[in-house]
């Protein structure tokens, strides 16, 4: 354990929020707080360094900009996890992925609805457009952290009980198999990435201007037809893509 | 051809450089400016505009802050072309891509020097901590416009020839072929995404605070001995990246 740094200077030039900010980020560094750790309350925070709230609060969001913690609205402040391995290839499970790394995976379902399949969304799943879809709307976690929220579009009417089936199971895997796919594979995934928008973010719990992986991938039946295309958009800070291992 | 907005509103409450703005994106989105193409120089649109040049590079600073035009020092500032499908796999070749897409490519090799194996850099190669390595600071180009800039690290003394082969050939795959490796596949592929820094921002010619892909890779020769590793950092507006297909 370092010594920790409480008293700030005053009138050096630096203000007490970047004394404080840099206080925290060195904590990080050192690992006294450790990765996944829960900071004190900014009570707590505005009692040790002996300032208000006010400033225990922008020092926070300046670490929080910096990718550095991760603010999760009613539940706390958390310094932000390694990076998470994610290797895509045929047989990507988000389920497994997670469970490999040691943490406990969760898909919350947000939203679902029926929509009549736009252009990309029919030539991802090789239907008319216009067809019916199932388009659900979820976040994906592990350990209860974010790591993405995806749209993803399901034939209808072979998918018609699948949002109750992964609203029960979290798991896109287990609500397959419920409507009769037992196993899929990967058919192709496209990678870009870009600023999380505000609805992202606050999924997320990303501050905004933080950056995202936009992962568009194709799933296909044991005969090759397509069951599920989806647009997952990950929290850079806490994936790694491994492709090909 | 749309009929191009050249008046502006004046005290419509709307500044000039906002309307000009949203006159060239307009333009960008009809395809009157087409993908790649040069716009006209600040003081051609100062005079279409009836406004000084300080009023068209406001309007272009947000153009560009938003990814859509790209200005390259001392040749001008260009429309951003559709982003390059750029697949990642076993037999990943950047000459073969950007040919593919009907587009020029070049690496320009911007250092070289010898430096000892760091640790991250050691594991990649398998080589002990500290061993010579030749490190090649590059950027490559799809008909001129920078995709990439990539540091490439080859031990020594095997690749020793390496530097002034690449820059005769513009080619990683031609500079390892000069140095006895005609064949070579890709071992593992790590992507992340991030804001691109300072030096990175001015390689390939983006404004601070736009996205980039840093793609980690290890090729090995027909032995599977590591030949080459690689930190790539792709402009994000101008790639995507393909798996597995």
């Amino acid at each position: 354990m370092h010594e920790s740094i409480d008293a700030l200077s005053r009138g050096g030039g630096l203000a007490a929020w970047r004394q404080i900010a840099d206080a925290l980020e060195g904590e990080i560094a050192t690992g006294d707080l450790a990765p996944g750790a829960q900071l004190p309350t900014e009570a707590a925070l505005a009692a040790r360094f002996s300032v208000n709230r006010h400033t225990v609060r922008r020092a926070l969001a300046t670490l929080a900009e910096r990718g550095l913690i991760r603010a999760s609205q009613g539940r706390g402040t958390f310094v932000e996890a390694a990076p998470l391995a994610y290797p895509i290839g045929r047989r990507t499970r988000f389920s497994e992925i997670v469970t490999g790394a040691g943490r406990e995976p969760w898909g919350d379902l947000i939203t679902h609805r029926e929509i009549a399949a736009p252009p990309e969304c029919a030539a991802m799943l090789a239907v008319p457009e216009g067809a019916p879809l199932l388009e659900l709307l979820t976040v994906h976690r592990a350990d209860g952290v974010p790591l993405s929220t995806a749209r993803t579009w399901l034939p209808l009417p072979r998918f018609a009980g699948f949002a109750p089936a992964y609203e029960r199971s979290g798991s896109i895997t287990r609500a397959l198999a419920a409507c009769g796919v037992p196993d899929y594979t990967r058919a192709s995934t496209r990678i870009r990435a870009r600023l999380a928008d505000p609805a992202e973010a606050a999924r997320l719990d990303l501050t905004p201007g933080r950056v995202v992986i936009v992962v568009s991938s194709v799933n296909v039946d044991g005969e090759g037809v397509p069951v599920q295309a989806n647009r997952a958009v990950f929290a850079a800070d806490r994936v790694e893509v491994v492709v090909g291992t």
